[in-house]
């Protein structure tokens, strides 16, 4: 069976999922705590203003209520943007996160692509922002990238916002991987919010807090029209009480969150190396995954050994030789380096 | 503040709420739990597949899994639905659920109304079925009708069903409510699903089940092809994990689904009679809530004394003195009778 995303522990129970990349230390005691008071009440709708979990949204980001709009995942934001802005040209590179293109085709939008390089590290270059021309409606970035965990230069990041401005279209970056990133507040949009409305950051709990399974993410856009637009074209009752109530206990974890970009920093740089000594190639992510070469055949030797990778052969440019693993607990990891050891070491892959 | 939907229990906390229509004896607690359960693991994304739920379904059903597709309440499947349509000409009409028509107008189509008079009871007739044309791609029926409880004539149906197919129109079937119908089994469409893949039919685990604030609804369809378009514009999750696993559960439930049925056909039949002599025009329903015309303010003077009502005002072709009531347990009944009751008494509304 061909995984289309990662995570799939469905078709494999029993294994050290490697493939979602969510925080490493897992979800927040109280965040079930809550969950599982609010399905005590599931016979009430939820709230279809979610007007706790905005009030403290808009508190820890620092923004306005009225800038925030909650979905049912960060996933069904990206449809819900494309459905409210329309657009007949998008622009977007490759590899990256599958859900951008899927949108925009599902609405039938044109879409031109710019494929990262491997001779050029993966790394965003200035090939892209001469792509952004008049006639363009909507612009998606992934900063830290997914599958290869490379952050955007922050210069050409600021030249990729301008030129957006200047020639009409909506630029969205996806920051859902921000959060485990050294340093991130240097490479966060936000600040430019209040003066860019044609900017939408998109944001989730899925990986900060490890609630990939209850389903939330949010957006942020000066432009209330355009929230407004999105809300049309969604159900009222799109995030779920047990969520709702989830994500407020969560945005009071932030010693889980930087207890685990901690574990992340440390395990990421030990992970690298290693997998680098056994002869694989790892690019240099500053997220909580790392994006590697290997021989074809990796994903399914690991299977029986109970582990389960990311095959990125279904990224559009790349082949069944590239993966992506999680950046997991020391002991966890230490199993991952084992099972890599003894395939390469044999060559039995 | 205007109430656009019912069970708004967040800006009316301890009221009792006769503004939802759910399952009147709540929540299976062994559903509860299941959900509780899934919350604990909330690490993981939810299955994509919706593969445990999709089989539970086909076999309460009796249909089969390929023709099952899981929402995030049947509200988004009324989404996705015109979606993967893309309809340029619709008919409905009103008054009914708020979401066809709100879906179809996000997308853009052209809504044809016909409105049902209360000259003749709000009851659906044959100028419906004239309106449905050659150039006609999709026609919504909700049986038994929101916010009426009518259910409509089973020949008048069957003859919409043949026209749909006849002028190549897409007909939705809400059964949402039809759980609560006594003899529910002669209104179904089910029996016509595999002779007709025109046919859609929409139902929902919220009021079943009183599930409502965890989201999870279906629909039925033997076009394959039109499920995997309405998969194409949807984000892979979108059904959370403690949402499918509570589903599971409740497919168990049908011994309290049962009790709530004969609950409700006892106590509609008494609210009614008793709301009739308090001078209160109350239709027909079928269905677990009661449609009624009163004085203006009712729901104002109602929620003084801590009941929540669904004031209609706001369904097309209707005015403020139209309400809706959910049926609930005998003592809460009482509760509202004794308040209309005195309002209506006092004539002090």
């Amino acid at each position: 069976m061909k995984l289309v995303h990662g995570g799939d522990v469905y078709r494999h129970p029993d294994v050290i999922d490697f493939s979602a990349n969510i925080n490493p230390l897992g979800t927040p005691p109280k965040v079930v705590e809550a969950a599982r008071e609010a399905a005590g009440k599931m016979e009430h709708y939820p709230d279809v203003c979610c007007q706790e979990l905005k009030k403290a949204l808009a508190a820890y980001e620092g923004v306005e209520e009225a800038w925030i709009r909650c979905g049912n995942g960060a996933a069904e934001l990206i449809f819900s943007l494309v459905l409210a802005v329309r657009p007949r040209r998008a622009l977007l590179y490759e590899p990256t996160f599958a859900e951008y293109r899927q949108a925009l085709g599902s609405w039938g939008c044109r879409v031109e692509t710019v494929y990262l390089r491997e001779e050029e590290g993966f790394r965003l270059g200035e090939d892209f922002l001469e792509q952004i021309k008049p006639g363009l409606d909507m612009v998606f970035l992934c900063n830290p990238n997914n599958p290869t965990g490379l952050l955007i230069d922050r210069g050409l990041l600021e030249r990729i916002l301008k030129k957006c401005r200047r020639v009409g279209a909506l630029l969205v970056v996806d920051e859902c991987f921000l959060d485990f990133v050294e340093g991130r507040e240097q490479w966060e949009l936000k600040p430019y919010l209040e003066s860019c409305p044609h900017l939408v950051l998109l944001k989730a709990f899925t990986k900060r807090y490890a609630m990939a399974g209850i389903r939330l993410g949010y957006c942020l856009c000066s432009n209330e029209k355009l929230l407004e637009r999105m809300a049309a074209v969604t159900q009222p009752w799109n995030v779920s009480a047990p969520a709702q109530a989830a994500g407020v206990a969560a945005l009071k974890e932030e010693e889980h969150v930087k207890q685990a970009r901690n574990l992340v920093l440390r395990e990421r740089s030990r992970l690298r190396k290693e997998m680098i000594r056994l002869g694989l190639e790892v690019w240099d992510s500053r997220a909580n995954y790392l994006f590697f070469k290997g021989p074809a055949g990796l994903c399914e030797s690991c299977l029986q050994r109970k582990l389960l990778l990311r095959s990125c052969g279904n990224y559009p440019g790349l082949t069944q030789e590239y993966y992506r693993i999680a950046v997991r607990k020391p002991q966890e990891n230490d199993r991952l380096l084992e099972a890599l050891g003894e395939l390469l070491g044999k060559g039995s892959v």
